[in-house]
Order: structure tokens, then sequence, then C-alpha cells
């Protein structure tokens, strides 16, 4: 056979190296979000068809790769008449419409406020391009049932102090509120229904810059004079007198996050958008002052649980993004007190290895042992297991022992 | 919408409690591992149909969720002409088939030989039965590029100490060697081309005897006459004085796995067949006198990689059972110092909450915290967060401090 042999296009393995890295980034993640009293959970990697595109995902639902219910030949498949009514599953492309469905279902064996963290992986059938893969991880937190400020306090300060404890010093949060725009474009007599595409626009505000936004609303026929002015006014100033257009209740919430996580570089910029549709309240997204593209974001989304359990529930999120963070973060391995690896010569008995490997182990000599042929080039093999975190090395004879094995520091 | 909010058919969703129970399963599964030499990688949930369909799955190919490569919509399905030619991913079935694939990519950044961690869901589009799920957890380990038996001997050490450390004490190791199996069959006449006929029944002797074996057979027209009382002959002594149709080398491979794994229990029987189509050498399954099935097993795959690669490579490997073994095994949580809860008055500022949990965190006088609205029935919430594993908990009120708060015991 011997045919091509890359991963399917877009996605990536990982090597050794490249995962334990990613799984110590992980496991910090993970512990800090437990440590502020978050719980985690996991769904099936596929959703019913009909729940992946039911309004809930924005545009992020044209990207779902559809999955056929049954596995079937492609004989099977040209005789089944209407293939398509096979592909009644989808990889998920988020972990939050998963999180909603979830929570309508187990609601009653959850606690009246429901901490979730989920640390998994989702997929998308997009263009694969520098930075952007067709399945990465996501770590969430979500708050259901908290319909005050307390959730998005406790998602940010659980997010900062990830954050934190990954060595990420200096990241903000830029905070607004979908209800903000609302009364800006309502203030500016956008119509309703002009609102989605108007915040596309405004979306683009960072590259396009307010005269780039007036032309471009201009364009697509929608008037606003003023508003283009509006987009220049920014930050927390504009609270100390809030212009007529400001909505009062987003307003009072703003004011109690403003100094609410000590530490972190909390900025209001009334121009934020954020792209999903479902977001109905605060938005927020983690900056780093080194970089062009955000960490992570997420905001308040009160409608969406309700969509799938028939009573509305408040609910507000944070992504982290796993696969940008990842690459900023230098976590070195966890010191082994020791790491050996055990170089035999041909006639040494395999059984004899493998009991030397785990009276090593046992005896607490060692905490990993790998066991290698004597290599002819030694000083390669060791420069490699001095890479692979290895920290002594022994040379093991057909005789040797425990007592007998000499172990020699590497690098 | 309120629509049905169950997992897709045949997968779970895990609740809290069972989530951090499986994750401490894993999180002893992986240590063991480790701390034997080998290394975890990690590869795309999918595969290319392609690859997946290439003969080396077995039955399992026909179980392949199939997957399309590229987002549509139904009337972009329909549009497209043939949507068959669309579904040219598919989820795997396992993750031997990607590890083979892998290896094949990666070799030249690998050592020499490659020890492999795989813990990963695997999908299989199967009848859900009892304990049969359509996406489940599997733990291999793989060695590939050694051709002796000291690949069988650490695979087989480092699975009987992933199941000490879970405390199931008792497991024993059924072995055989396929080369066996084919020698047995050579020797009472069964043409090569009715071996795999053959095995399959022979694979039924628990079920319907050593005479129920013999009509299959018969019934299939296979002539084996002295087969059936062949199967009846089990154990060590064969080896004692091994019979004609004994493979030489099998021979010698097994009798060097005898008490290769001191304190696992090593059962010889020859009559092991394991379904996979791929093994080509020793074969093991891992029985546990409790139980009526087998808690993992694996064997030797020298034909795989070659088929990806285009030169022979040995390999071997072992799958732990993990869905079966998580059922059986106590792990207790390990013990948070302090794990505490905190349940406010509603006039509690959210700010001075979030501040308190982050004091008790950065302090160390607590490892986990979590906010919650004071209840009105105290007694079922206390209940409820001593099964959660909390360990304090203290009643907030909107002029407590990290000073005034009196943290009292749970449980």
């Amino acid at each position: 056979m011997a045919t091509q042999v890359n991963p399917p296009r877009g996605m990536r393995d990982f090597l050794p190296a490249d995962k334990a890295r990613r799984e110590r980034v992980l496991a910090v993640i993970r512990a800090v979000f437990r440590s502020h009293g978050f719980d985690e959970i996991e769904t099936p990697v596929v959703e019913d068809s009909e729940r992946l595109h039911s309004g809930l995902g924005g545009d992020n639902e044209k990207l779902a790769f559809g999955v056929m219910r049954r596995a079937l030949t492609t004989d099977d498949l040209r005789a089944a008449g209407d293939p398509i009514e096979l592909i009644d599953l989808g990889l998920r492309f988020d972990l939050t419409v998963p999180l909603a469905r979830f929570y309508a279902s187990h609601r009653a064996e959850l606690p009246p406020v429901f901490r979730a963290i989920q640390i998994a992986p989702v997929w998308r059938a997009e263009r694969p391009q520098k930075g952007r893969f067709r399945q990465f991880m996501q770590c969430d937190i979500d708050i259901i049932g908290e319909a005050g400020p307390l959730a998005e306090i406790e998602l940010l300060a659980a997010a900062a102090d990830a954050l934190d404890a990954l060595g990420l010093a200096g990241c903000s949060f830029r905070v607004n509120d979908r209800r903000i725009l609302a009364g800006m474009l309502n203030h500016w007599g956008v119509p309703a229904e002009q609102h989605e595409r108007a915040l596309i626009t405004i979306d683009k505000l960072d590259k396009i810059g307010p005269e780039g936004v007036a032309a471009e609303l201009a364009e697509s026929g929608i008037g606003a004079e003023g508003l283009a002015d509006a987009l220049t006014a920014s930050g927390w100033q504009l609270l100390d007198d809030p212009p007529a257009w400001l909505d009062r209740d987003a307003y009072a919430e703003l004011l109690a996050l403003r100094d609410a996580v000590p530490g972190a570089d909390m900025v209001f910029d009334p121009t934020l958008v954020r792209g999903m549709g479902y977001y109905t309240g605060t938005i927020y997204e983690i900056a780093h002052p080194a970089l062009g593209y955000s960490l992570g974001g997420g905001g308040r989304y009160d409608g969406m649980i309700g969509r799938f359990l028939g009573s509305q529930v408040p609910a507000a999120g944070i992504s982290l993004g796993f696969e940008r963070l990842v690459d900023l973060v230098e976590l070195e391995e966890g010191a082994h007190q020791a790491s050996v690896a055990l170089l035999h010569d041909a006639d040494a008995a395999a059984s004899d290895l493998v009991a030397l490997k785990r009276e090593l182990l046992q005896s607490g000599r060692a905490q990993r042992v790998r066991v290698e042929r004597r290599p002819k080039n030694t000083k390669a093999t060791l420069d490699r297991l001095t890479e692979e975190g290895f920290t002594h090395f022994a040379f093991v004879r057909a005789d040797s022992t425990l007592d007998t094995l000499e172990l020699r520091s590497l690098g």
C-alpha cells in the first residue's frame, strides 16, 4: 500500500514532546478552574444535526462536519436511495451548544447554579491556514443559573488566575455589553433588522477605522449619522458622564465589573462586538499587549438554554484560546527525581531487563525507566535521551543486577 | 424549540462525579505507562476513509462512522450531484490503525524503538447494548521496532502494574500465538484459505465446547478430524512435551514469557484466538477471576506498519478495556486539604465574594472554593456539598472578611 500517510487536511498529529507540553498546560488550566469551584463534564463529540443547526451557533453552524448515523459501505449508500437522509449527526463546532443541550438533559442532577468546565476538542470544516486548524482544543468555563454579575466576575477571575498560573502576565480584558451596542444603534436610528449587519461592520473597526465603518454602513444603506463619532468615544470615562444611548442596566453591571478582579486590567470598549449571535449581555475578550489577536473571550447568553429547556435560564461563559496559549507558554516538565534509560547489551535477557525496570520503579530509585538497546553511537543517543527528559542512564550487561547497576547523570 | 435533549444514540454525557472518576482512573493508567518508559502521542479523531478501510481493522472497519470532508447544507449536498463522494473521512474505530499511519508519517522523528501511549476515544456504529457504547475510551500501549519478546514482556509488565495500581489484584493473562493456531490447523489438514473461517469457530470454544466446535467446523465443510481433541489440550504442560503441530518459534517465545512478569498469572491457552485479523504472532487477553469478560488484550501485528510505510517494522501492543475497568475500580478523590463552599447572603457584593475566594486560594487556606447563595434548606445543601467532595463551608455576610470568616467542617 504505502499510501500517503499524513493526517487529514488541517488536522495535526502530536509527537511525544508536543503532547506532553499540551497536557501540562491543560493540567494547569484545569487545576485553576477546579480551584475556583468549577466542575468538569464531558459530552460526546457528535450531536444530532438538528441541534447543531438550530441557529444558536452563528456562522460556525455552517462549519459542522456532517457525520452519518450508520456505518455503510459506498455500495450500501448508493442502494440506500437518498444518502443525505443518513447524515444526521455532526461534529460539534463549539462546546456551548453541547453544554446547553447537556444542561437541559441533566438539570435535575446538577446544583442550582452550575459551574461547568469543558476541556475538549471541537471541529470546524474551514479552510486551513496558519494557526487555524480543523480540530482544536477549547477550554471553557460556564456558569448557568446566575443572572447577576457574580457570574461574570467569577469567570473573569478564574480566567485571570489561569493566565497568571501559565506565566502570561500583563493580559487585559476588553469588556462591553450587547445592550450597549443595541442602545447605540437605536440612538443613531439604525432599525432593529439592520443591527446584525451593522455589528458585522462595527466589528471591523480595528482594521478599517471609524471612517471605514461609516463608509461601509452607508454602502449597506444603513443611515447612522454620528455613529462613527460615537465609536471613537471609549474607555471608562464614558461611564463618568454616561451618554443617553448607554443602556442603564448594562451600565450598572459594567461598573460592578470595573474593579472586581484585582490584578486584571479591565478595559471598557463600547465598540467590542464579538461574532457569535447568541450573546445577550456582557461580552469580553482577553488581550495580550504583545499580540495582535485575542487569547479568548466570552459573554452572557441568557437565551440559549431556554431554546433547549423550554424555560429561560441565565448563563455566561468564557473560553480560553488554547491553541494560541500553548504556543506562548513555557512550562518545564515537572522534575523527575530520576528518569532512567537502561542501555542494554544484545544478550541481556528480556525478562531480566523488565525485572530491573520494575525493581527501579518499585524501590523508588526511579520514577520513569525506559529500556533501550545499547547504541553504536552512544553520544547521539544520550543527547536524544536528555532532550526527552531523561536524567540518568546505565549500561546493562547480561549479568547486571539492581545492586551492580551504575546510574550515571545525563546532561 | 425545547426538543429532545439526550446525547446521540449509544453515546453518553458524563456528570461531574463520573467525569472526575474517569479522569482519576485515566491518570493512574497514564502515570504507570509513563513510568515504564512509554510516551503519549495524539492523532486526529478522523482518518481518511481509504486508510480506515484498507483491510487492517478487521470487522471493525464496517463500523466506522462516515464523515464528510466538507460542511455542506442539505441543499448544497443535493446540488453536489453525488454526495457519496464527499464522505471521505471516518471516525477512527480503534487506535492501532491511526498509530500505524502516525508511525509511517513521523518515523524519522521517533526513537529507534518507539513506545507509544494512546489514551483517547474511538467510535463504532454498532447496535448499542448494555456495556457497549458508540463512543468509548481506549488505553493502548504499543512498541514499534522491537521484534523479540522484550516487547511483549514490557507490554504485559506495564499492563500488570497498571491493573495493580488500580487495585485490581488477581488478574491473569491468557496468552497464545497466531502461529500455534496456524500450525494446529495445518496439522489437521485445514487448508490455508479456510483458516479464518475455522478460527472464527474456534473462538466460540468457551461458549459451545469442543463438540460444538467440531460440529460447526464439519458444517462449514472444514474437515479437521482430531482438531477438537487438540482443543482440550491446554496449559503450560503442552510445552513440556510439545506436539508436532506446535510452531517452534512461537514455542520459544511463549517459554520466554512464561515467568517473565513476576506477580502476573500467565496462562497459556492454545485455543485463544482474538478477533482482529491483523495479529501475526503472540496474542494475549486480560482475565479477571470474578468476571466473565476480558479486561483488555492485544498481540503482535508485524505486518501492519509495513502497509503504510512500505517496509516491514515489527510491532506489538496491548489495550486496556477502560469502560469495563472504570466500573470496577474504587479510587477515592485525592484528599483536599480544604475544599470550601462559601454560602453567601443575597446582599453580599459579587466582587467581595470573588475577592474572598481568591484570598482563600492564594493564602493556601483552601485548594478549592465554590461560591453559592445561602440556601433555604441548609441541610440538603450541606449534604450535596459533602457528596461533591467539599470539606468545609462558611456563611458569608455582606461585611465578612477573610479574618472574620468561620470555616466549619462538613461531614
